[in-house]
């Protein structure tokens, strides 16, 4: 095996790598931003610079995924786990019920949270297709004639499940994009509700983003915290309180880091190519296995079991020493999970699997 | 005047400045943090290295404020508005009624904010006394025996107002203190629920601690959303979803100043000297005024407003110039607010004495 090097690949499922150009303007502007002589985290979020901050990213976002102008842009806190209780409690209105397409463990946290608020109608749509997990075809999900919404979690971090269908229906349609956003060009108007934690592909922990189509804001129950509460936020630009400011400065660098990258559909491409590499080594070995369905592996997450699960410790602490970290899987899974977002880049996932073949090689 | 200097003394009311040190060591391992060749926002919340941080500030603010064992203290999201609709959803039992005592902006918006959720007996504690806004003696506040709990707020930052008695009851008292935690010494066991949004005297915007007596963890309603659940944060050791990691890891920062500056007590002395300095200088000049009565006079925030409203911006330019930046006062209380939290040295009171007084001379 080769020694240690100074560059370190970082494959965390969240918090994530982020783009090191981006690190490094930050750190370089630290502490004297915008030549004010203070940090941008020390200043009002109501004084000019911040609130320029603030729309540039919006626009630059706007911008990024094509985001029609019937859409608000939230920059919201809580995280993904706050947007599960926002969903029902914005969108109810008078109905009682909602539809949840069951598609993995973060599918099944949002339902957890819903059945607060709602009736929850859910569809398990996973199944098992030649010997792997697999997601049922979009045109044989059930959906509840009366649900107010259809939620969904296009991406499963845990699982590195992905749905690539959208819900065939005429209500609402609400996805959990933390793990996708970004990632690939989506159309925004096929959707009421687009939410994101940002610690995967747009930025640091702690801010969460909304995109809520506007005939939806008037739904929202009497019992909403005014924190969660849509139509608030988008009257106050998001700023009914004092946002992360630190954070929201830190995501619109990413975007514009992003868009001289080409953009989405430029990172899309990258994207396709660093995870086929890493699931077409993967297929190709006896050593190593990934328990998903082709049709339904996710482009941001790639677990992986060894033939060997009790050197998992062995694998883990080499990858360390060649500076591919974080690579450890979730509990629920085992074994390993590469999260290769945006911020990989094409020579981080050719490291691993450059690692992967010596490792097998050598303990196989 | 003085031209201008390198120095910058940031007045900013929230989000406030930070002490230096600990920026240049935020900023010094921005991106190689613990020597693991990343940043501390880039590793997953439930490593290692990242508990400990997280432990560390946990234990270090136990230490700063003298927590009592039988307290939880929580990282939570969703700023002191997020704590508004949390502490009802929490606390209220099989109560009906909470006790709000109102001294002013924060203490309504916390009403506005809980009515969502119970019926708000609000006693309104604001008297004229000499000409000037007092707080009437904690002795006469009315408090509804049916009360599950005593809300107030210590330090109302908009206002410049401080409430420095304690409600006189056997019920819970509640306290918002954003704007006075470890600004002073406090007897944390007189209270049931503390909380604290970061932005003044903690770290940056979007993260925000709650120090919750444990007895108090089993009263929550069905409807309280997840991420404001004080027992399902207390029980996850505030990791129910991911944390603002990097927000988490600066206050952790900010701790460890503060123990080297002596600890509360330390600051406690400095911030009465600063703020001493500084009313002192307005109650004996004709031109600047501050209309609170010196009994209620806030520590941290000093509006003060000018004989002549029509120099408000000459001022606060000529000040900008001289590095005396962020002291536009409030639009609800016009004038000038210089709000002095802990990472604002004696210096920077000073100076902006120095400059008070040559405008005075010049202009008044």
């Amino acid at each position: 095996m080769e020694p240690k090097t100074d560059t370190v690949y970082n494959f965390s499922a969240g918090p994530a790598a982020l783009p090191k150009a981006v690190m490094e303007k930050a750190q370089a502007e630290f502490v004297n931003w915008n030549g004010m002589g203070v940090s941008v985290m020390e200043i009002s979020h109501r004084s000019k610079p911040f609130i320029k901050v603030a729309q540039e990213a919006e626009q630059d976002l706007r911008d990024l995924l094509n985001i029609p102008d019937n859409y608000k842009v939230l920059f919201c806190q809580g995280g993904a786990r706050a947007q599960f209780a926002a969903v029902p409690l914005n969108l109810m209105g008078n109905a009682k019920k909602a539809t949840y397409i069951d598609g993995g463990y973060w599918a099944e946290s949002a339902v957890n949270e819903a059945q607060k608020y709602c009736e929850t109608d859910v569809f398990d749509a996973k199944v098992q297709k030649d010997g792997k997990i697999a997601i049922l075809p979009a045109s044989e999900w059930k959906i509840d004639p009366e649900a107010a919404y259809v939620h969904f979690c296009p991406n499963e971090t845990i699982d590195g499940i992905e749905i690539n269908d959208l819900p065939v229906t005429d209500k609402p349609i609400v996805a959990d994009m933390s793990s996708t956003i970004l990632s690939r060009e989506i159309d925004v108007s096929k959707y009421g509700v687009i939410y994101a934690g940002a610690q995967k592909n747009i930025g640091p922990a702690g801010i969460c983003i909304a995109i809520v189509r506007d005939d939806l804001l008037e739904l929202a129950s009497d019992l909403v915290p005014g924190i969660l509460n849509y139509k608030l936020l988008a009257e106050q630009d998001s700023m009914f309180n004092t946002p992360p400011t630190y954070a929201w400065y830190l995501s619109g660098l990413v975007f514009k880091w992003l868009k001289e990258q080409g953009g989405v559909k430029a990172i899309e491409k990258i994207n396709r190519e660093k995870a086929a590499l890493l699931y077409d080594y993967v297929d190709s070995s006896d050593f190593y296995r990934n328990g998903i369905h082709p049709n339904n592996r996710s482009l941001m997450n790639v677990p992986f079991q060894l033939a060997k699960p009790e050197l998992d410790g062995t694998f883990l602490e080499l990858a360390e020493a060649r500076g591919l970290t974080s690579l450890k899987g979730h509990r629920v899974v085992g074994g390993m999970r590469a999260s290769i977002y945006n911020a990989m880049t094409l020579e981080g996932v050719q490291a691993l699997v450059s690692f992967m073949k010596e490792f097998e090689a050598q303990y196989a």
